[in-house]
Parts: C-alpha cells; sequence; structure tokens
C-alpha cells in the first residue's frame, strides 16, 4: 500500500497502468467475461464490484480526448435486461473533462477488440452486461 | 467463478487451498505486512478485508485437530492498542469444530513462522495487529 | 483436498474451471484423443473415466443456455460401433437446466474445435468416441 | 497410454520412474499428504487410492535388495486406530522378491525423509496412516 | 531404467509416447536428418541406429487403422541408391497387425510433414534415406 | 505516466513500493553502488540523482515509527570528504514526520543489510556516500 | 558506470545499441508514446527527456548514409500545435554527418514502423509530436 | 577447449553445427550485419573476422553437394566497391570438394533468407560485403 | 553430425566437455546410477555402454596430470562380484599419456564428488560398478 | 558494433561492465580455466588473448583505488614454468594511475574468489598461469 493510492489497486494493475500509452485500451470485465481466455496481460482483482474499480482507475488515468473512449458490450434487441450498473458508470467516467458518452459494441465484436487491449481486468462483478473498455489519454 | 464458491477467492488461492497438507500453515496479512518479502507462495488479494476472506477459506478448509491452530501476532505490553478485529476472528473460527483459541507469536517469531508457511496472502485490511496464520487439518 | 471438493478434480483443473468465463469451451478427451497435441492448457487425470470427471464438473460449472453446450464427436454413418457411454453422459449432464442435448462435430472439425479450447482434460477413458466439450455459462 | 502399461501411471511419472536410480526413494501420498510442500518433484494422480498406483508402479519398478525398501509412517503409541490399508500394501509388495517388510518412521522423521525423496505422488487416498516409500533397486 | 522396458528409449522419449494419442505422427530421422530444425518436440538418441529405435516403440505403440500409418521419404527416380534398410523396417513393421506397407512423401513434402508431427526422434542411422514416420493408432 | 505520480518513477518502481510492506527497506545506491551484485530486486533508474528520487518517493512512502528508518554509509574517520548532499536528504526526509535523524552502517556492514533489503534502486549519482536506505512504516 | 560513457544510457539500452547492425531502427518515445504496447525489445528511461537520450546514443552511434535515418510522427494538418522540440533535435542530429533532414510518418504508419523497429525507448519527455526513429548505419 | 577443435569455436557454436542436418544454413554476418535482428538462434564471436572462423567450420561441416552451397550479399551495380575477402573465402572454400562457386543474393533477399536460417553468427569483420551463408550437407 | 567427431556424443555432450576447464570432473553412470537425482548438468545417452563413450570422450578430454584423474566406485570386501569392465576401461585410459591407474572411492562418497561434478552422464550400461569418473587437464 | 568501442567488447561484456560497482571483482580466465563451473556470470570470448581483453576493458573501467586491484594466481614454489605473459598484464595495468602491482592468490583460494566475482570471462589464451581478477573502482 502507498499513501493516497487506493488499496483495491493491486501492484501489479498500477504498473500496467502507468506503462500504457495514448491509445491503449483497458478492458474492465465482469465476473462472466472471459478474461483468462482472451487477455495478453491478465490482471485478476477477485471479488470487487466494477465501480469501485473504475473510480479508483480514474484518479490516476486520463481518458483520450482524440477518440471515442469509453465502450460497452451492446444489449442486444431481443434482451429485456434493464442494466442500472450503467448510469453508475456514467457518473463516475464525468469526473473526466473528456469522457464523451459510450459507444457500443456488439459481444462478439467486443471480444476482438478486448483480445488486442493492452490489459483486461477479471473481476467479480455480478451485474450482467458490465464489462467496459476505457482508452488512455495524454498525461 | 463457480456455483458455490465465494467470488472473492481467486483461482490461483483455490489451487493452493487445494495443494495444502495436513499440518501446512496459510498466512492472511493485513495491508502493512511484509507479504511479498516472506512468501514463498505470494497470492494478492488488495482491497479486500480478511474477515471475508478468512470466512470464504474455512468454508473449505479444516483446521488441523493435532496442534495448535490458530496464530496471531502478538501486541506488545507497551503498546495500548485494541484489536477488535480479533473477536470477528474468533467467531469466524468458531465455525470449525477443531478450534482452539488463539495462540501468539511475538512478531520477529510471527515473521519466521510465515517465511516457512505453505503461502501468504496480501490483503488491504487497514486494521493493525490482524495477520493470522491457520493450519491445515485432515480433509 | 477440500471440504466438500471431489478429489478426482486436480488444483490445477479447479483453477482453470474458476478463470474460464461464459462462452469458453472445455473438452474432455478419452484415452486416445491427441490432446497433448491440440490443447492450449492440458490437465492429465489420467487412469479416470470420463463419467465420474464430468459429474464432479458439472457441480460446479453451469452450461451455456445461450447457445449449444455439448458437443460431441459424429461417429461416421460407415462405422456401426455402439456408444452406449452417450447415454451415460446424457444422465449426467440432464442435471443443469440448460442442457439441450448433444451437437455432433465430424471428427477433424472437433479437433479443430478443441484446438481453440481454453483446456482439454486427458483421461484415460476406453470407452470410444467418448470424447465430449462443454459450454460454459454464466454463474 | 501406450501398450502393456497401466493408464493409472501418467506420462510424467513414468518419465520419472525412469528416471531413478539405485537407492533413490518414491514417496506415494495420502490424500492429506502434505506432497507440495515437500516435494522435490511433484506428481498428481487425484481421485485415486494408493493400492492401484503401488502395484501397477511395481510392474515396472524393483526394489532395493541392499537396503530397507519399503518406509511408513509410524502410528504414535497412543493412538488407537487401525490401519487395514497395511495388509493390502503388503500383499502387493510381496509380489517384489525383495520385499523384506516394512520399516516406520516417525511422523516428522518421514517428512525430512519426503523432502528428499527424488519425488513425490500426490493422491486422493482417504485412508489415514497410507503414506509409503519405496526405494528403487538393480534393473 | 525399467523392468521390461527397452534402455534404448529414454524417459522423455517414453513420456512423448504416452502423451501421444490418436493420428499424431512421430518422425524417426536419420543421422542427416535437420531435425533440430523442423521439430516441435526433438528427442536425440545420438550413436543409435533406426532399427532398434523402431522396434522398441512398436512394442509400446500401435499403428493407425484407419490411415496410411508409415511414411517414408521417396528417393527421386534420377537417384540410383539402394535402400537396404527399408526392408529391415518393413520387418519390424508386419509385427503389427496394421501395417498397411510403405507410403511415400517427396523430399520437401516430408519436411513439411514433419514440422507438424508430435515430435521428431535425432538418430545416428548412417543409412541414407532412412527417413521415417509412424501415424499412432488407438490402444 | 499517470496523473499526480512523479514521471520518475518507473512502474517496476512503483509496483515494488507498493508491494513492500512494513518494515522492509529500500536502498537507493549512488553510481558507483554495487547494486546489480547485491540486490534482490534490482531498479535501474539512470542518469538520475539521488534527492529527485528520494522525494518522488516520499511523496508516496512512509518511514516506520517504531525503528531507525534512515541509514546512511559511514565516511570512514580517516576520510576528511565533506558530504554536502547529506543536508539535501536531510531536508527531503523531514517532511515525513517519523523521521529521526541518520543513523550509520560501516561500509561493508551497509553492504551486507543492502543484500537483505526488498529493492535497491541504481541510479547515475555522482555524489560520493550518497548511498541511502529507508525503511518503510505503516500507511 | 564506466569512463567516457553517459550515466543517461542504461546497461541494458547500451547492450541492444551494440547489437543493433546496419538498417535496424530505434523509437525513442515521448512520455506518452504507447512504448510497452507495441515493442519488441522496450528500454526504459523513466523521467528523463529525449534529447539528453538522443544526444547521449549519437555519440556512439552512427546514422544509416543510405537511407532516411530520422524519421517523425507527422502532424496532422487540423492541429495547430507547434513543435520547438524539432528544432532541439535538429542540431543535436546535425552533428552525424549523414543526417539527411527528418522524414515524417503519420501517426498510425509510425506504430507500425515502431513495431519492427529493433528496440523502443520509454521516457518521460513531456513534450508532444516528440517521438522520432534513427536508422542505424555503418560503424 | 578440447584436442584437436579450434578454439575459436565457442561450445554453443559446435552445438549448433552439430544440430544441423542436410539442407539447413549457417550465415556469418560481418559486423555490421543485423544479425540479432534476424536470427532464429544467435551466436556472438565478437571481435574475431569471417575468415578464421569459416575455415575452423569446414573443418567440421560438409557442404551440401545436391545444392548452391554458398551464398553471398550481392554488390549493386552502382557501388564501385572492391571485395578482396571474396578470394579469401573461396580459397578456404576450394577444401571442400562439393564447393560450387559463389551464388548471389540482392541485399533485402539476402536478409529473408538469413530469418530462415538454422542460426546466424555475429562476428567482428571489418570488411564489407562479407555476409556469407553455407550449406549443410551430408556427413 | 559432424565430420571427425563420433555420433555418440551429443550436441549437449560436446558441449559440456568444451565448457569445462582444469580439474573439473565427469561422471559416466552405468544404468542403474541415480544420475538424475544428483546431477547440475545431466546429459542421456540411454542404450550405450560405457566404454564406447569414454573411448569418445578421450579422443577429445585430456585427463589432468596433476591430480587422480580416473576414479571408480570401490566394491565392499564382502562383495564378491567380479568386474571385468575395469579391464576395458583401463585399456581405454592407457591411451592417455597421464593415466595414473584407477582411484576407488567408497559408494557413498562416490555419490557425494558426483555432486560436485560438472556433469553426469547417463548411460544404458548394464555392467555393475561401472561408474567412472574422469577429472579433466589441461589442453 | 559501435564508435569508439573495441569490437572485442561483446554487447552482453558490456552490459556487464556497466552494471559492476565500486569493489566488484571480474575475473578474466586463461583457456583452461574452469569457468563455467564457477561463474556467476559467465561471458564467453572463445579464441581471444587476454592482453587484448584486458586492455579494452581498462579504457572504460578504473581499478580500485582503495583495495587490492589485480590479483594473479600464484605459481608454486615447486613449478619452475616462465610466466612472461604477467609483463604483457603488467605494462597494461599501468595505464591505470591506480594500478598497484600484482597480488597473488593461491590456485584454490584463488577458484573460491572467482566464485564470488561478479563475472568471470572465458578467453582462448594459451598461456598458461594467466588468469587475473581485475577490482572496480569508482568511476
Amino acid at each position: 500500500m502507498l499513501k493516497g493510492i487506493s488499496s483495491i489497486l493491486s501492484p501489479e494493475l498500477l504498473k500496467i497502468l502507468m506503462e500504457m500509452g495514448h491509445g491503449d485500451e483497458l478492458v474492465i470485465g465482469d465476473g462472466n467475461f472471459p478474461a483468462a481466455a482472451y487477455a495478453r496481460r491478465l490482471v485478476r482483482l477477485d471479488g470487487h464490484g466494477v465501480p469501485q474499480i473504475l473510480e479508483a482507475i480514474l484518479q490516476l488515468y486520463p481518458l483520450d480526448k482524440y477518440a471515442d473512449n469509453v465502450i460497452m458490450m451492446e444489449v442486444p434487441a431481443t434482451d429485456p435486461v434493464e442494466t442500472p450498473i450503467w448510469e453508475t458508470y456514467r457518473k463516475i467516467a464525468l469526473e473526466d473533462p473528456h469522457f464523451k458518452g459510450f459507444v457500443f459494441e456488439e459481444r462478439f465484436a467486443f471480444y476482438e477488440r478486448a483480445k488486442k487491449a493492452y490489459a483486461i481486468i477479471a473481476t467479480g462483478e455480478s451485474a450482467i452486461y458490465a464489462n467496459i473498455i476505457i482508452k488512455k489519454g495524454v498525461v
């Protein structure tokens, strides 16, 4: 642990956040996301929900002002599910001045994008359609 | 994640708990415990408190009925600190029929014992004197 | 070993089952399946039959309700072999509410699918056409 | 799998048995033996009992005629436990012409000896005091 | 060494033979075969001829009854070389009831096939055109 | 790079600072310190002076209030060298409320202590007798 | 450190510069360059600006006289940013007799070129559009 | 060192020469060849010229009588450079009865061929256009 | 394979022989020697007898003229076994001008010496008391 | 290769020289020195004599002015050998202002010291008693 850094961020995760550069993407997967199958670099934060992690990361990590910077997995038109967690994410993201609202990717397109991301965080989030990608900006 | 297993237990931790045998010891360190310096095998559960982890582990892990099975770090006589978290640990440990009460080790003796343990879990527990060692029994 | 978890599941296998996410596939190969040649991650359970392993896994592992979730290797029309072990598999799979019956893949298509699976378990199963793929659902 | 070799022996185990030389020792631990903590080389045969493994090994592996060759963990005088599995072991060992009966080591001396053994096999044996060490002879 | 297993088979080779499954291929190269350049898994048996190795392997390893199972490198029409070692191979292969005679591959096609084989054995065989591929069957 | 964290701290160093616990020690060596020879974990910050590194670290890293927490390499009585950089270190350390002044170790005792430290940072500091050890406290 | 070699060059970087041959390319990225994502070999020089690094390297490293040898990332026509650091680079590069002026690559083409470079240096340079590629010549 | 083997051949190089088979290629690069960038296996012989190395290798290594066996990098028509070292190479190669004279590859085609070679030797040869590829024959 | 080097010597073994220096020791173990248990570096030459290996090695490897250079395992006085292979070894060793006759070590002292040797060769030699240590001299 | 650095120094060696600090020792062994057996870090410069290497190193590497800085292996009183290479070493070392003449260690004491050195360079030097240790000073 260090002074002023959230204890939810593991040493390995902080190292990865620092290594990332402009345009690199980070995936925060929910508890059912196939993170280990797709990750180039995998960070596990078992037992935590996504909102606390997202909030701790965005204290340190700027969103990319030149591109779409928050990407969500799309709910198929045929699926009547509600996704109240999205509203929570939106409130957290709004703390970053460059947040431009959500962009959506269909499930398998989202997986392909996740494979190319710099890292994927596996969480214990129990909400569904709760995966999120954030694109890093310039510090 | 799996059915019926707490999502706070990481895949690596569950593997380690299964590998352990009769008499092996497991350390759960608080957020300031020098876990990375002393661990033969290190599992990080950053951002979590010890009680939730202890409770999840003891669902699966029997205490050793042939020996002292819960070891705590001793508070020096000169330190007036209160340790209310010990009462929480006691309640959790009492679920195991072989729990025999706490045994105490002086700080540096505790470190030496931790070095020989099968594994150490690093947590984000903010209480002090909150380190605990549990000795595995026969399944 | 742990309380309440079948001792047929190795620590490494339990770790892998936990790491898998929604849509990932697991192959359980019979004793002649070329598991080591094709596996991205290989787990050996030499000397065991498939039914016991399948049963132990499905205690913990949900089938995918959004897709075909149990895939078998097809018997060619020209092969008069009987496959009574399929009936055993069916009974075990029926314990999962999302089981939808078997889907079949021709031998070499099955191999290609196995190469992409998250893991392959090598067993000592002596029955033939006894390979099976199970697709993981949402916990 | 190969013709004429028991399918309970994993490829890794067969490799280890071949590598061993005169005087090297092999431990077969029961399901509660702290195999992973002590092994220089660890082979897991989860879910199997010791007798089937011992029998398959002794088909290929000669006992050492120049020294004590079967070592068991001693039951303390104060423990009234019965160990019927020992009789099973004896019948299997008697197939080797150089078997000389059992020699016993106290629990912690047995652990020290296990640490120096060439390899330890972890099993799912549920009987207690069921650990056994066999010393390899000349082929 | 083990009882009843030829001492020409190294521990690593025996492990590999056991790991192979139905349809996997094994190359035994002569002393000039570029084994190290092409092998996914390389086993060296320097100083030995191919016939002794082939004979020892076929004691344990069944040929594939569903496919061409012994593949040789073709001699170009323009090369007047004699290959008496082929007759030796034929006699050894005839011990397997599923041997169907030789199939030939042109030199560079043979190399491509060798690259995909499960393993290649490098020998000290001094005969030329003495490379051979054997395809594993069902035990 | 991240918001609010000095860009002089490498990702690897930040990870190491987070991993350290109460009582662990960190060495910052000058440009001639034999860091690579003695380090359990080595971090290189070539071309930087010690003061900037020390200052950046102490923004995040608390000194140990229970023990001597800043250790310097002693100048032998026979060496008339001046060490003005110590005054710079003192000013930086005074920002931490638990700083207790310097403690000195003779050169070879300092090396022995460095060998046991959690990590050593190699710098390009050109001042002499400019090595420093800081002991981590409780966050 | 060594006599006559700038202390800003790390041992790893000097090794890499020596290993490079005629036509190999080296990227020096600014603090926001996604160096870790794209590098075949990554060297971190956190906290340093590019000019000092470039100057130290060009003392030892000749530019390629047969090809474009200094490549910069292009500023889009729509971006009114000033890049005064380019003038600094030009002055440093002019010390090499084979410097031919800058060549520009569009941002994503620059990334593709960086992926194929022999190595990428990550720096703490805070200027923007400050990435530079230098192609090695004949010593 | 060994009796009768040139001390210029490193243990690693001799191992590689032995592992190579019929048709494998070996590159000996001059001091500016980008050996580390292209080599599947890299052997460094810093500070030596190519002729001594070539001569020591050809004492042990036969050229391929079935194919072009000595390949040089072509000098562009526009380059008036002299290459007296080629005559030295020719004299050394003539000791092998299967040498057929030089074959030339254009610079970038030579690089592509070098990437596929079994190994590349990096030397300190200061002559230019001094790279050479030798193809191994049958012993 | 290479010209003039026995094909019984594997590439790895030749590398090891070259790496050894004055005073280093090499063990050639018989088929029952516990080579894998004791070797710092292990070379397997399964299926070969010791005399052919010893002869091939001594073509290249000088014995140490300053010390005892051929060490055998002693036969206990109580063992009436004959060791005709020793005479074979003696004839081979006599080709080296510095051979001084055999020196003997008791079995367990021989094992201790083998542990410190530079390398151990595992063979398929079926004669007993056929282990031998040779000490390298100056080339 | 780089401008102004001797091509006899390999990239790995230069890296090691840079990493070394005040008081670290470097061994340059002759062609019969058991370098691979004793080295913590081994650098091979096969085929080169010691004087050229020593000279190239001392261009960059200062001797330690606080301690004995050039250590040679002692010739036993009973050995009438001449060591003219020592005079060559002396001339090279005299270029360093802190050279204090040679210090001698008996053969096995020299080996013990070499084991603790930061690195050992293996050369092809054919002179005897030609091993040398140099202790690094302050840059």
